[in-house]
């Protein structure tokens, strides 16, 4: 591939900027990066110095300056009476992002020397480099929580129908250019004060709860919400309560970033958590994290008997209750139950989020905590990001005052139930009941797809990745031993023809894999298992 | 105050939305903002349902049914042959704000009223409501970590010239709009890849940082930065080397949010942390959190010897370094030395933010990792907030890649260079140098006033605050026993006029506070103290 580059292969030589000063320093950098985009590459002859100063109208001292750079640092060779090349070794960054695929690379590759990366490589073995000991646990979280390709039916894609409209948009360009909402200095951690009262406003109006702005948090969604009540609520050793199956975004925090204490999971029936049970295992826990709401993942809300019981065990243990009302605003069925928060204002950390209604990468929810919390609320706040950013705080404080959102609530709302409800057909039409079958919870923005007894449904979900349908196992949510298989599937944001082929692709993939577990012997025995 | 209130009193009814259902609601909604904002006022009394139902162009029913409502809810009391007045015991928001300076509040006052909030706080101190046991510790750190008012000195307040231009404003418009920038699901933890390339180039150009951008990780700030860094590093009884002093960003989060790993505290010198001292006290620390390019707040690099003993060190103790390069483009003196990172890129975690030279609610920082723990910083972001806000990641992106964040640091460069001159100047006339002397440091956008010995430093920082200049006190940076009283002063943001005048002010606070110290027998001796 040795050639001689022109002056053209370096399109970067273009952005050279006269009145910043040390054109030679620009210059190596300009040939760095047309190695990195791959316009230079290992072995490529480089212009001669007389040239590339011409052709640029600088002296011929300062390209000379710029090569030595490059040669003292590894990028160029110079080689007597050849000029100067590209040193044979280096590897341009697209070859090392297709080295990427390679499960156990080397070492690391910062210089982009491959040379020097082995050389790197071969220091390291020989250093033994030991990682620390949390790190192998968070690495594994971050492969279970990599998000999901925004194909159907990965979770909380807002478009279409579901997208804010232009007035969000709108909104942004006024508000964000000055006043409260332009760049500005450090700002309350608790968040913008007109965010905070239209927030209250909000969950006063649609779920019953009882507070004052000054007991409302903006953080950045739900999960910042729990890590947050995990560091107040918590102490050493204390005890909490965690439904089985509950969300991975709790359980994961809390066997990671507490100070050992320890979850104890409770299960759920059709009522919801079993409060008596709770009391069994973990009578002096010192929390309980609940969605009462409907239950995350299946759907059914904490039935009045059970949310009394829970409330009396709290006053009378002195215990907290975290209330995630996730999808608050998404109900198809019944009549909604308030909060819990409004029963029990002094107990409850009410937490709730705009990443479902509006879109995900907003990054703005809220905690309302009791106000004896607000102060300690803030100071784990401050110790974790300083405080939310704060334009989009102002954007959505407008929003919510102006009306805009409980209009695209209900928008959303109807839209949502109808996606549901095609969903829910076309997976009645395409598997039979002894395959897979709905769980019939009302969930807001996503359903629960059992599969039969035996099914491994992490296997099922990487299949259906392949197949490039988006779905996930619903067996890491339980607790070890405790499982059953299914697949959580979103059913926002795609257009019904979207979803139909991909439910046809997810029905094959079923099918398949439980057939597999037919042959090991394994298949469900007969009839309904909700 | 009572009268009756008229129809303009309660601006809030102009938004009543006939198409949105229910107009009893909306009524009652709209004269509880009234009342929240002050329109109307305890004991007003309201329009008739006739005169109100008539003006609104409503049945009189639906708005009977408001009155009813809250009446039931206690915000309006309805008298036998008077009509109905606003409930007198009721307290408007802007009235519970201003109740809020007292230390001590009786109760949360959830409902707004004083009534229902005494019959509250009566019930709660029944039930004897104890606090988790992590709260005291975060309400404390509220406190001490409360933004300073936006006034001379307060750091990192962009205003004037130092204020990001309008270009800013239009890669928004232009870039929130649609497209990756646009509203989305979730996204990478690690953080939208066009910032990161973007950050991976300029570290790599102006901080010799050697690094792929598949080892940048977007955050929101040095803040989050070391708070993943002390959560991936430190396994539980690890110590850890902090210099002394010490940014309380750092030792608030290692006291508050450790799993009980303990935090050695290594003196600094004239060359920066002492790291003799360091293996002597705790050879075995698993990491080490340093100010290598200009030591926070005291402001002196560290030496080349230094820089070579703790690398040395780390490597020989398979140690971690975290190096926090904040306000790495502000240096007003000598040659500034590279990064650590660019010596040690397995062993270094960089941490640098926008916070300071663009603006601080802007919430976007970044930290720079070892290739082999990427995926453990990522595991330990996603379990904090999931990922950081999407829209102005490809602002900021687009700002750089054009080439104006180098525009605006020679830019600002220029204006603090004179600012931090012309502030020096006027506090050496002000003060006398046996009263307080500023530390020749190097430190980009803040200065360090020392004090003479025996000053309270808090007790001159909170008479700053009265006479409305924002300090902080440098004590809290060191470790029990080692303080030496001073103040940081920030120099960004403001006018040299209004510079002057609050030095001028605080100024006289310090001559009054030392002439106290002095009272007290406890004045410095005499001559240098640096």
């Amino acid at each position: 591939m040795a050639r001689t580059a022109r002056i053209a292969d370096i399109p970067s030589l273009g952005t050279l900027d006269r009145t910043a000063g040390n054109l030679s320093r620009q210059i190596a950098q300009a040939l760095r990066e047309a190695v990195r985009t791959g316009g230079l590459e290992a072995g490529d002859d480089l212009p001669s110095t007389r040239l590339l100063a011409a052709s640029l109208d600088v002296s011929r001292g300062t390209v000379t300056g710029a090569y030595e750079q490059l040669i003292a640092e590894g990028f160029l060779e110079a080689r007597a009476g050849a000029g100067t090349r590209v040193a044979p070794g280096l590897l341009a960054s697209h070859e090392r992002e297709a080295r990427r695929g390679r499960a156990h690379r080397a070492a690391p590759d910062p210089a982009g020397l491959r040379q020097a990366d082995e050389t790197q490589a071969a220091r390291e073995r020989s250093r033994g480099v030991r990682l620390p000991e949390p790190a192998a646990a968070f690495a594994r979280i971050a492969r279970e929580f990599r998000p999901l390709p925004p194909v159907p039916f990965a979770v909380s894609v807002p478009m279409g129908a579901t997208a804010p409209a232009d007035i969000w948009r709108r909104l942004g360009n006024r508000l964000r250019a000055k006043g409260p909402g332009g760049p500005a200095g450090y700002t309350d951690p608790l968040g913008a004060l007109p965010l905070r009262e239209a927030i209250a406003a909000y969950v006063r109006k649609s779920r019953a709860v009882r507070c004052e702005p000054e007991q409302v948090i903006v953080t950045s969604g739900t999960q910042q919400g729990l890590f947050l009540a995990s560091q107040v609520l918590l102490a050493a050793d204390n005890e909490v309560w965690v439904e089985n199956p509950a969300y991975r975004g709790v359980t994961a925090v809390l066997e990671r970033t507490g100070h050992g204490q320890t979850m104890r999971r409770i299960p759920v029936d059709a009522e919801g958590i079993d409060v008596d049970t709770g009391i069994r295992i973990a009578p002096r826990a010192r929390a309980a994290f609940v969605t009462p709401s409907h239950q995350y993942p299946l759907g059914m809300p904490m039935s009045m008997a059970r949310r009394t019981a829970l409330l009396a065990w709290a006053r009378a243990n002195d215990a907290w209750i975290v209330e995630d009302d996730y999808d608050s605003e998404l109900r198809y069925q019944g009549y909604p139950f308030p909060s819990l928060q409004g029963s029990e204002p002094s107990r409850v950390v009410y937490l709730g989020t705009f990443s479902k209604i509006l879109f995900p990468s907003l990054r703005l929810g809220y905690a309302i905590v009791p106000e004896a919390l607000v102060d300690a609320f803030c100071g784990a706040r401050v110790l974790m990001d300083r405080h939310p950013p704060n334009a989009d705080q102002h954007v959505l404080a407008a929003f919510m005052a102006e009306g805009h959102l409980e209009r695209h609530v209900r928008k959303v709302r109807n839209v949502y139930a109808e996606y549901r409800a095609r969903l829910i057909a076309t997976l009645g039409e395409l598997l039979s009941d002894d395959i897979a079958w709905v769980e019939p919870g009302d969930q807001g923005m996503h359903l629960v797809l059992w599969l039969a007894r035996g099914t491994d449904d992490r296997a099922v979900a990487e299949s259906a990745a392949s197949a490039g349908v988006s779905v996930r196992a619903v067996s890491p949510m339980f607790a070890p031993g405790t499982a059953r298989p299914g697949l959580v599937l979103g059913f926002g944001g795609f257009s019904h023809a979207q979803m139909r082929a991909a439910a046809q692709r997810l029905a094959a993939v079923i099918v398949e894999a439980v057939g597999k577990s037919v042959h090991k012997g394994r298949r469900r025995s007969s009839g309904q298992q909700r």
